[in-house]
Order: C-alpha cells, then structure tokens, then sequence
C-alpha cells in the first residue's frame, strides 16, 4: 500500500519576472504557487507516495487557484481551511551570473497565519499517515502559526508517526534567539532534521559553511550533539557553492547511525533555484519512507535537489526513474527519443 | 504658463488575468499601475498639464515600479513619500459578455495606509498649484488616510485652490454611515463633487440610477440641494448603462451655474473598463482649468471617458486632439495614416 | 452528503491558435484538456459536487498532463487507465464574425480507442454513484469504445444509478445509420437525453431547427415519441441561432413530466464557444440532482451554458452563485470589486 | 493550366501593437509584411493562382525575411531584386470601438524608391503573364518609383496582359494636383480600375461617398465618364460603412458592360481592418481571371474582403471554398469539425 | 548555374514547450516544423541551392502549414502529395543541465506512412537534379514507406545523381536486425554515407563511441570495411560528447580517399540541440556538390552543425558566410554592427 | 545638493528578436529605447544622481514612447526638441554562444541627424549642471549632428563643466580619417575620454587589443601621449575577451595622476551585451562626481558593467548597492530574501 506523508505550512502565490526582467522593467508576471511544505508534498506525490497538504487560504479565487495548483500535481487537499483575509505571495526577480536573485516577501497577515488549531482535525488529518513533514517558517510567522505548527506535532508524536522538520531561518520574520528557543521545543519531537543548522545554536559549522569550508569533522561533531541533544535519528544539510546566480555546485551531508556520508556534487546550469532545498527535502523524505539506506535516500534526495534546479517553478516535476538514472551516473543530458 | 493639478491618493500595483482568463486559468498576471487620483494625475499629464502626486510607497523595487509607471507618462513624483510594509495591490478578473469582471483588493497594511501626515510638506506641494483632486477612498482605507486628506485639504483651501473630490463609496472599506459623516466634514472644502451623490446621503436619486431611468428632474432636485449645502461650484455624475461586460453606454450628467446638463452618449465596445470614472475627472478638470465652459468641460470629460474604455490599463493615453476629434462628433474609427 | 457523478469518455489534448490566427499563421498554440465528458466532470466539481471520470490514456507524458489538468479542477482521476498508443487531440483555429471556427480532430488511434472492458472495475467505480453521464462518442469512435460503453451503461443500470446520455451525432466518425442503430440500444438505459434527437432518427424537428424556426409544436410531437419510445424522464436540446462566430443566441428546450420548457435566451458575445454544450448538460444534471425542478435545472443549465460562452478552454469555470446571478436577471456585468 | 498574375510594389514590415495597447505603451511589436501589391499576390497564390511578385528589398535579413513571409504564402519572389538602403516599415496600432486604429508610415528611403528599371527583365517576368496589377503607391513614393511602374506597364501593355490599377491616393505622399496627372497617364493602360475614383479627378463622386449617400447614379454617372475617358472594362469601389473601429459594414460597387452592380453588404466585427481593399481587389481578378461574370467576381471579391477583417496582418488566408460558403450566404460562423 | 538537391522524407508538426517548462507544467506549445531530410533541403537552400523535398502530407491546414514552412524558407514544395490521414507530429520537451530533452513521437498513420510509389513522377522529380539525400527513417516508419524509398533511390540510381543517406537507427520504429538488413539493402545505392555506422551490423565502433573513446584506429577500421562492403565515396559521423543538456562538444569524423579526417572540435552552449546532425549533412553536401574538398566539406559541415545548436527550431537558419567565418576561428560572437 | 549630469546624443527604438530566435524567423519584436549618452543619463538617475538628455524626436507616438521610457527611469527629458521625420531604430538579433548577435542599424534621417543648433537653448540646459558627456556618434551622423555636438561642447566649457567624451568609431557612419580629424577637434574639450583610443589616431594600442594582448605597457605610452595632446585627467578602456556571444570576460582600464589602474575582471554569463560600455562609462562619471578615487570610480564603473550584462535591455537598472556588494566582492549570486 502507498506511504502517505502530510506536511503543515503555508502555500503562496509566487510572482516571478520573466526572461531576466528586473521588478522596475517587468510588465507581467509569472505565476507559480510554492511554500516549503507544499513542495515535499507536490514532490512527493510526483514520486507515487500520497501527500496530504494542511494550510489555510482565503475563500476567494486566489486560494482556490493555489489549492488547483497542489491538486494538478497529486496533493490531497482537503484539510485545507477556506477563509481569512489573504494569500501570501512573493516576488521573484530571477538573478543571472553576478547578478543575484531577489525576493519579496508579502506574506504578512495571510490566511495561515490568523487560523486557530481548532479549524483542523488532526485526528483525521494523520488518519493512515506514515510521516509529517514540517518547517520553521510557520512558526515564525506568528503565534498563532506556531500554536498551528505545535499542535500537529503533538498529534502526530501521539499517533507516532515519523517526523521531520526543515530548520529554516528566516531573519526577517523573527530574531535568531526566538527561533533558537521555539525550534529547539519543536525539535524535540522530530526524527529528521533538516537544513540550517544554526538555528538551533549550533555556531560554529555555520562558520564553516560561511567559507565554503569543506572541513566535515566540524560537522561531524556539530551532528554528533545535535544527536545527543534531541535526539534526531538523521540530520541533513545542503552544501551549496554558490558560484553566480547561473551555476552553483550542489551536495547533500547527511548524518545517522554515527556516521557521516556526503553525496556526489552536482554542477549546475540553473533554471530556477527556488524550492531546490525542498526538492531534497521530499527525496530523502522518499527514499527513506519506501526503504532504502540513509545512503541511498540522501543520494535519491540529492539528485531530486540537483534535477530541481533544471525546472521552473517551486515543485519538483523529475520522476522517479529521471533521479534513479542521475544517482546511476547518468547526467549527459541527451536527447531522450 | 501650463496649469498645475496636485491629487492626493493610493498607487496600487494591478495584476490582471491576460486573453479573458479566470484567476483560476491563469498562468500569468499582467501589470499596470492605478488608483484613481494618480490616474486623473496621468491624464492630466497626457493632455499637458503639470501635475504631482502625493502618495507613499514601501522602499523597495515594487514600489520603485509604481512610481516609475507614473513618471514615464510625465507625473511628478517627487513628494511620494517612500517606506511603510507594502505596495497595495489589486488583482482584476476582466469579464466579458454576461461575465462581469472581478476584482480582488489586497491594499490592507499597504504604505499610504501608515503614512504620518508630517511626511509631507504641503506649502511645498501646493507651491504653484492651480487646483487639488482627492477622493473618498484614501479616507476610508484608515484613520492616518482620513489624517492626511484632511491635511491636505486645509493646506490647499488655505492657499485659495480648487478642489475637487470624487466621493467613492467602497463598502468593502467602511460603513455608509461613516462614510456619510466622514465625507460631509470633507466635502465643505470642495468646489467640484464628482461621483456616488449617495455616499452624502442623498438617497432617492440613487433609487432612479438603479432603475435605471433617466428622469433628470430629481437629480436636478438632488444636485440643488447638494449645492446648497456644499456650495459646490459642479457636481458630477456619470450616467452608465451596462448592457454587459463588453458593452457599456454612458454619459455624464453635470450640475453648476443653477442649470443642469448631460452629454452626449456613448455606445462603447469595451476594451478596459477600469479607470474610465477617473479618466472623465480628469477630462472635466482639464476642460474647467484651461477655461472651457462647463458644457464643454462635460463633453470633453465624457469623451474622455469613453475614449478610455477602448485603452488597457486604468491610466488614459488618449490626446486632447483624439478627445476633441470625438466631441466634435467622428467617432467613426477609420484608420488614421 | 455531496452527491457523485460518474462520467466516461476520452480527454483530448486541445491545441488552439492564439488572437485569431489561422493554423497557416500560428507559431504556437495554447494548450488545454477536454472531451465532452470530461467537461462534464469538471464542471460539476466546480459547482461543488463529486465526480470520477473513466477513460485511459498513454502512460507518458502528455496523458499525465491530460489526467493533471482534469484533477487541479477538482475531478477524480484515479479510474482512468493507463497504456496504448497515444493521447487524443484535436485542433481548434477560433474564428470570428463570419469566419467559423475550424476543429482538425486526431483522435485515431488514441488510448481509449483500444481500452478493453476488463481495464475497468465499474463496481468499484460506481460505489457510492448518484448519477452516469456518457455520450455518442466513444461508441463512435471504435467497437472497444462501444463495448466499453455498453458495459459502463449495464453496470449503471444494475446498480439503479440515474443515467444521461449526449446523443451527439458526429458525421466524420460513423455513419447516421450505424449512429442511429447503436444509440437507440444504447438510449434503452438512459433516463434524461441530451441532444441531437436526429441521431435516434427524428427527422422533423432536425428540419425545423435547420430552418431556424422555433414553432415548439413539432418538437414537443418529437419528444412525446422519444419519451414513449425510451421512457426517458427528461429529454433536452439546445436552441441556438448563431448570428455569426462572433455572436450567438442561446437557449434550452426541455421536455418532461408531460411538458416542454423554454429557457430565457441569452444574447452573447464569445469568448469561446467549444464545451458549450456541455456546460448545459453539467448544469442541468446539476440542478436535477440537487432536486431542482425541471424547469429551475434547464435554467440553471442554459445560464452555466450561456456564462461558458465567455470563458476559455473546454471547461467551465462559472460559481454556482455567478450562474444563479444571471438566472436572476443580472446579466450587467458590473465590475465586481 | 493555372493563370499567372504579375504584381509590382513595395513589401513592407509592419510593426503593429499587441492587446489593443497604445504606442506609447506597447514593450513588444507583432511583425507580419504587407503592402498593396503584395497583398494581391498572395491571396492570388492563396485561391491558387500563380503569382509573381516584383520589388526591390535590402540585402539584410529584414529584407530576407520580408520575402520569406511572401515564399511562405507562395509567392514567386524571384523578380525582387536586392540592394538599396531599408526595408520600408511602417507602425500600426489597432484601434477599437471609437478610437481610430493609427499607421505610422516610415517608408522613406526604401530600396524599391531607389530602383532603377534596368534592374528589372520585364520580357522575362511577363513570360506566361495573363495579368499585371499595381497601384498608386510606387508612383507617389519616388519618381524612381514612378519610373519603374511606367516601364513595367508599358512592357505588360506589348504583351498584352491585362492591367488593374489601384488608383490609391495617399495625401502625405503627393500632392492631389500630381496625383491626377500621373495617374491618369498611368491609367491609360489600365483595364481595370479599382478604388478611390477622385484620384483621377471625378470630384462630385467623392463628396457623395463622404456625405456616406448612397445615391448611386452619380457614380453611375461618374463611372461612365471614367469608362469613356480610360476605356477601362471594369471599375470598382468599395463601399465601407465606418460605424466604429469594431465595427464596418462593407460592400463593393463594380460597373463595367454598360452597368452598375452592387454586392452584398456585409457587417463585420473586425480583428483586422488592414489589406481589405487589397483582398477585394484579389477576388475581383480571381474571379475575372477564371471566368466568371463580372457579378460573380464582384461578390467573390467582396466576400474575399469581408472574410480578411477577420483574419490578423496584412494578408488574406481564406480558401477559394471559404469564400464561395459565404458568397452562397453562410455567415452562421458556425463550428466546422 | 545552381546546383539541386532533392530530398525525401517526412515532414513533421514539432510542438515544443517553452521556457525550459516540462510537458506537464506547459499551457502553450511553440509550433516549428522538421525531420531530417526536410531540415537538408531546408538548409541547402538558406546556402543558395536548389532543394526539392518529396514528402506526402494530409490535405488540411496543419499539412499546409508543414508546406509554408518550408517555402517560407526556400524549399520546392511542389513533389509533396496531399492526402492521407495526419500530420506526423512530435513534441518536444528542451532539457536543461542534467535534465535530458525529451522526445515523444506522434507519428504512427501519418500520411507519408500510407504514400503510394505512383503518387510521386520521379523522372520529373530528379529532372535536372544532382544530388538525392534520404534517410533510414522512412523505410523504418512502413512498408509503404520502404517502398517509396527504394523507388527513389532507383530512380535516382538511374539518373546517376549522387546518392546520400543519413543511416539513423530508431529503436522505437523497428528491430536492430530488420535496420540492418533494410538498410544495407539500401545502402548499395549510395555513395555518402552519414551517421550511426551500427546501423549496418558494425558493432566494435559503436561500442568505441559509448565508451566515449576517440581511437580513431577502429573508426578507421570500420569504415574502411564500409567502404569496401558498399562502396562509399564518403563516409561521415558525429562526434558529440553530451556534457549536459546545455554544454556539448562537437566534431565530425569523415572517411574517403582512403584517409580519415577529424574536424575541429566546437564547445557549444546549446539553444535547440534538434536537427543538429541534418545540418551537418547538409553542410558537407554543400562542400562536396559546391567542389570543396572533403576536408573543407567536412569542416563546413561541422561548423554548420555547431551554429545551429545555437538556433531554435529544427533548420539551420546560418548562412554560408557565417559558417565560413567559423570555419576561419572566429567564435568570438562579437556583436556584427 | 544632487549632482547633475547633461548627456547629448540619438534615443532610437530598440527592436530586439525573442528567444534567440534569427530575424528570419521572428513573429514579433521586443522593444526597448536606447543610445550610448540616453543610457548614460537613465544609469546616473538609477543611481540617485540627476541627469538632463539633450536629443530631438519626431513628434509622432514614437517619439514620445521614447521619451516615455527615458522620463520612466528618471531621466529629465524637457530638453528633448520635437519635430523632424522618423524616429531612429536598430534591430538586433542576440547571439548565442559561438554565433554573434547582429545589429541592423536604421537610423538614417532621424530627427537628430537634422537638428538645428538654435532648437537648444544650452545657456538654460547646462544651468546647474557638473558634468556633460557625449560620444563620437552625433558628429558622425550628419553634419548638423556635429555642429550640434559643438555648440553643446563651447557651451559646457563655458560654462567650466567637467566634459567626458566616448570616443566611439563606427565604421559604417564615416570614414576614419574624418573621424579621426573630427574627435580629435572635439577631444580638445574634454576632461575625460573613454573608449576606442585609435579613433584619436594611436595605432599600436588598438593592434594590441586585436591580439587580446594585455601588455599594458603599450596602453601606457599610448595614454600618455593621449594626455599630452588632450590634457585629459582620466582615460579609461574597456578590456573584453568574448569568448562567445554567451560568455565574456570584462574588466577596465583608467589611466590618470600619471598612472594606469586594471579594475577587477569579472566572468560573465550574458544575458545582453548592449550597453555595457555605456554602463562603464556612467558608473565612472557617479564615481568621479560623487568622489571617488579614480581606482575606485573605475571598480564601480566595471562592476556596474559587468552587472549590466545580466539585465535586459540597454540600461542599466543595477542599484548602487548591488554595485558596491558586487566590487566589494560578492558575486555569489545567492538568493536574497
């Protein structure tokens, strides 16, 4: 039978200038509709796993337009609630070479973050679920958002379903030192962790990565307390260089069963950089639900990120058997007849 | 020397769906730029005038486009005040035939919205000013908008100059009841009303409008009492018929010099609806400023107006030479080499 | 409880030039999905109601668009197979005024044309089921087609679900005898027909409507028989008089409980003509399982139709409170704001 | 064996806004090419004709691409000589409802102004002639231009060929004075004469055609003397009706074998108003070249006109057959499958 | 005088996502036209020759586009059938980085697959010609096909018109053995042999090219059997190494006057991969049937190959100066003012 | 106080092919306005300073389309005189990888090229002004460009404003002895000179730029004696290698204080090379205006250069934020949110 995986988090309409237009040049945008939780689900159903997605959207047509977008592409969305008073967006300046990619964020007073725990049934909501997938961004946005994302968390801890949060920060939206508290209680129901590392306190590998050092005993020790602390069966890290706006280098560090293993590196032509870390995300997610090594589903989960890249768009539209033949060896991108 | 209009109002980014989409269609949104007092402004620049747009906008490249999309049709822009969170933003749904079109506002929290009134210098702005145009919107979007209009306009009747205001009622922005009190207070400085009679609690010739009759004799009534209270020098209204959303007839009904008098009508195919209410306040204040009587004032507004709807976008790029070319009766639309 | 309806036939890839182009000018075409079923479908999940839609197509990607666009408007895909040779698709070039819109099917060979009846498991697909809507087509377009049909028909009708059927007749797939001889067996289990009542060999009215003539008499002679002949509940037709590409008249004639209803007829300018007809049939299925009374069901209908007119692609995309509006009278079309 | 029409003029690149947006808006420009002659001969190509075109083009890629658009359709291009400055170009904006479409013309200086006639073989070009057409345009853009013409109609009278002149008259290209006396020595050779009669001096006509009078025994009166003066065999008009840029009625008056005949009139929603004229005057030598009456190839070309406002550029893409459904009465633009 | 080339194949609608957009993320398809022998004569003519492309196509509009395109472009249309079922189509889905194009066929009863030897008059058709160039596809898609060729080839043969085939191999259209026993069957016609040298059973280069190996040694063994089996004047294949979908190198490796030549290698930033390998062939017709030696014919042709990696759709659209300017070194892409 | 910047020069309409696709195969334009001193104005006033052009345009809705996008970045346009006949154009065709984009130069007989001296009232332009800048492309179009140019050069040093001048050579525009005679007159006036050396007549230099060589000792000698003869205080050269139309490598020169300074070389993916060398020339002059050292203004002049290149368009819309971030060294292209 299907795994079934449901994530919590906000869906936003995302606004993006085309062919390289600056926000002051552009005279349309493009539409696309993304969030980091919406994401792993999308991709995850692309993968042949079911995905329930939780959220809120206003009862008006952009709401539904964003509940079309996650239902074309497989993801239950029942336990979506309708009202408030408006749909996140954000805007998107695609960058090239030197030139980086700019985002605005205009998410303030959305729908998800004025929706009270009792519009949701989790009771339900978990009702055959395997896995839920969360991140700090919900949290962040607003109490409400992180009384939301702690309600579901205790929910599914009770049912005992796997968990795992991507560890975002985002400094805009609240000061590291409430994040450091509110993830660190959060965290300490999850089974995977994933993605910036610092936000939970761990200083020094944040350093590391700031020089692009490679140096992974730091790493390693850093993964090692963060284990003991909370008790985290993985952890996973992007090790992105950022080249240009153009071409980054992609990796994947993951750590468990006492030990480290770093994925293949992709170099990569972009076509659209956003959503890549959730394209992880939701492969490793993958790889790990249907039984494969910590080894294999990192790789898995690295070719996802890696093929992402190619894509646009915030979801990850590469099949299963396109990131088998990437993680085989396979990235000479000839014609397919 | 050219006269000088100073408008005072919200400049909204406006996304609409492209080729008769739905919002639940579209994979694109086109940009314009509006809001009601920077359209008169754009008009007025269009046909020659001088004139500056008081507004504010968040510091940020949305906001930069917003004012860029005013300067590039020759509005001064240099008191729109920058910072506060947002762009306020609309999102159109253009209809057609029996499909009405939609609109979405998203302008709660936007920069106008928290704007102080010491952000502006009024003897600045009105230095050189001939006349000034608002509306009821500003006023109804929150108590610091009421703050600033209401600065605004004792800062330009103490200099001795015209006003005009359009008096909009939105429902969505505020109940009738404030809006009768709030826009009675504002309304004693104005010398030209324009628009909704009934946002000042004139009732019964809203009744006729919705019947749809053309029994100008309780306007006249209406108009008579409206000026005996205000003192209004003219009042305006437009006269739609919406036969669908692709055919509109429409006139203007005008009142001043103790006479009433309506123009011409205009049977229109309808290219952009928007802004055609803006596009006759700019026409008629064009008409009164440069020394028109009021009938051709009236003309030139209406003319104006319909020339208007046959132009995408909420701004108008007809030229006083295309308007007159209409007054004087050819609109029969053969190809001009 | 929200009500079910199940319907079967093929999705098409639809492939139409942009801004009137003709196909010697176009250098794109706009994709969308449709096929007369599925139109039913999806408009029915947009009014709120469930709906399964039986077909297969070609397990590659484009039959993965098919089944995506049909999901992102609500309808459930997961009964449609997959495999064959190749996904449907026809070809429209929009005309306009007195140039007709020109369709170049290519549906030979298409998955659904070789599905075999054991690819379905019509217990499974109709548990839960209020209603079956199937059409002409399928029969048409090969002996599995037929036989698929006949067998969704049987497994409806030994389960006491409520069964329409489209009687379209389409010259280039069979001839009007073959037509005539299979859709009068297969009307034997249809309650409520939909349609060309020439295909079932009515010749009379077929010359009425050619003459353009509304003398209703004949027509109800028509219905009295095909009722003592099938047994049908309801029986409907479209009246429509096309004035040209560019403008049509529409209205809906239906028969029932001993009498014939005519709906108000709708003056439209067209945005996109094709699934039209139906959009009448989703309504008025629609309003008959929502217990409507005949003749509100039929308005319900010819307003969704008429509202269809103005929206592109094969789908409909009208509210139910968009379509109750213009049953009410209000066919304005006033900005929404 | 199939009939061969010879036409000389210019091909220009036309530049036309997208979206009925205004110059001053418009970020992007649709290229089709056109010009009179050249409009003629790939609607001749179109009914299945041969027809060569002949010109003179840069040798750039504009002027490549120029000729590809005309081999595209058909046209024998291999008489366009290459050389000289630019391609002529000129700017359009369509107009809607009661705003006039706009040209801008920016033709001076073009490589066929600058032609000389020993470019040009007319022995070769006229070989298996039946027919030559060209108008007024050459002779007023140069007198290189009016060369040319005189050259290539005194080769095509030895032969034999049968001449039609569109006798255009553009005011910003020459004066009326020149006009008259070029024309009527070019006319000389004519056997056909198509279009605005006063060029040639037969004033009252013209007022009646601006009084929009449709008193057709002055141009009966007019066309005699014309006849008598010219010996041409055929005249013919066009009789528009300018109700709006939306919106023309059309038909063609022809006279000709000592009478007057009046076509059809049509009424059109236009979606491109451009090249009509030029598609009338395509029909017309169709159908005289083919042998049918002169009635016949009236309504032939009328028809052939009124089917090219519904088609975008400046070329006519309807099929003889599409033409003879509506010269047989069918404008129900009715669906073809 | 001009030389002339004829070719022989299909010619096929390719319906291309924009945008790097995946299949199921596309709303719009771009539209060109292609298939190998189409894309030679297309190309042959852009040089300056004369091509004649023998095709059939349906007698519809999309087939008449397929044509236009062609004329557009300078291709002799007049040996293409009309008749038959469809259009072959393909679409296309451009890759990006890692991700490979992918290629879905829709070409099964087109009308060249059910074409009739006697619809085509081969002694008219090779009348005056040089050179036939034709393909394994076409043989591979039908008997009918198979046959069609094989009385070209005989046709020609018997002309003694120099003969070249394109030796593609599609796995999908037939067995490696019928490939190979059709094909060397086939093959005794020709005297320039070009691409998959497989094809006709010579499995040790093959495995050389897999392995990405430049020995030139066993290519030259290879060839050297080819040419004695089948008597070749010339043999030529591609040596591409796919880095990625966006970055290939490209050489081509050619054989006769009993020596092997190696041309330059060209690093090449891919915009439209397809019809790549047709430009190739097509440039080193030109060197050879312009008197080039088989080293500069070579060269030409490569360079050819490389600049249309930079062109979209599937012709080659450089000209001969361009390709010669890259044959001299200069790669530069300095802007030509 | 802001800084003011008067330019001289020609604003024409840019029409630019989509997609990279060739002329030949384009269906529409892209449009942009551009010219070496109008891109130098909109860059200044993109980076807060304030910048007058001094140009004249047709009085046509081009011409004021032109004006329009100028005013829309900030740009003063009061001094742009109306009148004369045709609006300049260029077409260009981007190139990819090893094919170069090409430019089709239209711009014979623009309203510039026959401008009067007396249209300019330069006592009232250079009122206030620090600094005028102008090239070597007005003197080369026509005669009354180049007296233009001189009364606008007495003026400014007259007045005691710092002069730059780009000593552009077009080829195609004159011969390069009169350019030679005609800049080095100009040169005379000016404080700083930027670009093509030889066009003054210093052979070696340019020799040394075909080769790529980057033996700075030459340019030493070669800047020297230009500063002896001029009495420049800054000369400044672009050092490009193009790799290919994709890929550039861009650093500066400047030589002044008697010394030479090589800025940074930046690496960079193009996305339009147009431009760029005005874009140096304008973050020069902010650099010197506003105080920098000449090593720095260089850095901001080549970092603002080499950011061009990844925006749309011929102006420059890069921050002077994001220009610091980039010469402080991030060229990371990471994300900002």
């Amino acid at each position: 039978m299907s795994k079934k995986v449901v994530t919590l988090g906000e869906i936003m309409m995302r606004l993006s200038t085309p062919d390289y237009k600056r926000f002051v040049q552009a005279e349309s945008l493009d539409i696309t509709y993304g969030g980091g939780e919406a994401n792993v689900s999308a991709a995850l159903c692309n993968y042949g796993l079911e995905s329930s997605f939780v959220s809120k959207v206003p009862d008006n047509p952009l709401g539904q337009a964003a509940i079309n977008h996650l239902r074309r592409f497989g993801v239950d969305t029942q336990f979506v609630a309708r009202g408030g008073n408006r749909l996140g967006l954000y805007f998107l300046e695609p960058g090239a070479s030197m030139r980086a990619s700019q985002v605005v964020y205009d998410r303030a007073g959305s729908s998800i973050t004025e929706a009270e725990v009792d519009e949701f049934d989790f009771d339900k909501i978990f009702e055959g679920a395997d896995w839920f997938h969360t991140s700090g961004i919900t949290p962040a946005i607003s109490d409400k958002g992180l009384a939301l994302t702690e309600a579901a968390l205790k929910a599914a801890k009770a049912k005992g379903i796997t968990i795992s949060i991507d560890v975002n920060y985002r400094k805009k939206l609240w000061s590291s030192e409430k994040a450091q508290e509110v993830m660190t209680r959060l965290c300490e129901n999850a089974d995977v962790c994933i993605g910036a590392e610092t936000t939970l306190g761990f200083k020094s590998v944040e350093n590391k990565y700031i020089d692009g050092k490679r140096d992974l005993s730091e790493y390693q020790t850093a993964f090692e307390q963060m284990t003991e602390k909370f008790g985290f069966k993985y952890i996973a890290t992007n090790l992105r260089e950022s080249h240009s706006a153009s071409d980054n280098s992609f990796s994947v560090l993951v750590y468990g069963e006492n030990r480290m293993y770093q994925t293949k590196e992709y170099d990569i032509r972009i076509v659209d950089r956003v959503g890549t870390g959730d394209s992880f995300a939701s492969g490793f997610i993958y790889g790990l639900i249907t039984g494969m090594s910590m080894d294999d589903a990192a790789e898995f989960g690295a070719a996802a990120a890696a093929l992402k890249h190619t894509i646009p768009g915030d979801l990850n539209h590469a099949t299963v058997a396109e990131i088998k033949t990437l993680v085989d060896g396979d990235g000479s991108g000839k014609v397919q007849r």
